[in-house]
């Protein structure tokens, strides 16, 4: 997704996108990071009120979950609560109900993603029973870390969504190689080493100094790739087989054969 | 490595790439799982005696290291000690010191790969401070865990290796598509986590019913392909530069930005 100035606009977009992927054939829908609005932890300096849910946005994506007759990872919204404000993301059941919030856990604060100034961490992690499997969300940042994707795993997930804002900042230098290389790759390795089907949907288009990839895609349970958009706005259609995540589980036995008593030093 | 029926061929064809290695101007070497002999747990029948270290066959790679100067990852070696066996890791200095002994943590019981009938698994993971840097040892089906590879990241290894063992067998069905690209993807993974080196050092060749691919590689630490081998048996050379670690960590924090109390169920 595109994102441009208008938040009406841009809400307006999300549900015509959602429309258009249900009419595809779409049984559950993801959005990107903080779609809303132009990516404003971008700048150190961004003002904006972050919202209670329910607001008037998440009703709005909940009826266009529950007239679409999808589920939908609803990218991530600007939530307040008790004083604290968090990067959150609702997953509505095609009923248009909520059933669950995921506020991000792991929040980046480099130069253009400054996002330590703008959101206290979430907690937790969620895992929802929805009509198409069980569904996890972590968002863009906590996509570097396995244990984070490990914990939906043990949690019960069968298929993980990252709504995403990750590109190119004008004027950064990228001594470390190819980023967005890096950034599906390690993905991919979430998607083998948890036996889960992993999407990551990313914005696209420029903002300011940021040239978001776009770029979005979809592993299946043993790492082979299902789908990938182009650069621009896109909506993806991937097609997933929850058993094959069963069948490798059988067969390799990843998770029977873990070792927790030797994993003391993650959590220190 | 291609690995044949003699024990005594096998250890002086393995110092003899240690020779070889040397000789192009390697500085650390690693050697493939059990190389001494065919490997053994392919079978559920197999009738060989685990040894104490030290012995003539860990003396030999302790000299070889010492002779060529280099650090050596010997491999593994099928230990016992206190009435149990392992699958065993030695990490051997340039001087010939053995300054580190890792257990296989993660065991496999699978058609073609029944090691848990041979080996008690390990309760620690291993970094040694060596010349040529922090170098950890994880073996073969470890490589399937991010727990273990964020073990030694967070004990402060710079350097990954996975001496290995993994083919594919006649007549196993592979139902879940490609074992092998799963493999490498698995690993590139924790190469992107956790800014570090990874190099698989895999068997080679046929040994009755399993096809060993070869097929070796090391990524840098931002998942970048640095050398891969073919199929067959080879001295495969990569050139790394340890402070690429330390610039992604510094520009992503991908280990600063960690938050373990949300890891708990990692451990339970």
């Amino acid at each position: 997704m595109h994102v441009r100035a208008e938040p009406q606009a841009n809400l307006k977009r999300a549900a015509s996108l959602v429309h258009l992927a249900a009419d595809k054939g779409a049984r559950i829908v993801c959005l990107p990071e903080l779609f809303e609005t132009p990516y404003f932890p971008a700048s150190e300096h961004s003002v904006l009120t972050p919202k209670r849910i329910p607001n008037a946005s998440t009703r709005l994506l909940c009826a266009a979950a529950r007239d679409e007759g999808v589920v939908l990872v609803a990218g991530s919204v600007y939530e307040e609560e008790g004083g604290r404000a968090y990067n959150t993301s609702l997953v509505i059941s095609e009923k248009g109900k909520v059933l669950g919030r995921y506020r991000k856990v792991h929040l980046p604060e480099d130069p253009g993603f400054y996002e330590q100034r703008y959101f206290s961490p979430g907690d937790s992690y969620l895992v929802c029973k929805t009509s198409v499997g069980n569904v996890a969300v972590l968002i863009c940042f906590d996509q570097w870390y396995p244990e984070a994707a490990r914990a939906v795993k043990l949690m019960g997930a069968e298929l993980l969504f990252y709504p995403t804002a990750i590109g190119t900042v004008r004027g950064i230098e990228q001594a470390e190689g190819d980023w967005r290389s890096a950034w599906e790759a390690v993905q991919r390795g979430h998607a083998v080493a948890n036996s889960l089907v992993v999407a990551a949907v990313n914005r696209a288009g420029r903002e300011g100094d940021t040239r978001f990839w776009g770029g979005s895609f979809v592993y299946d349970q043993f790492g082979t790739l299902v789908a990938r958009a182009r650069g621009g706005e896109q909506v993806l259609m991937a097609a997933c087989d929850l058993d094959l995540g069963r069948d490798v589980e059988r067969g390799w036995g990843f998770e029977r054969n873990r070792k927790p008593r030797t994993y003391g030093i993650l959590v220190k």
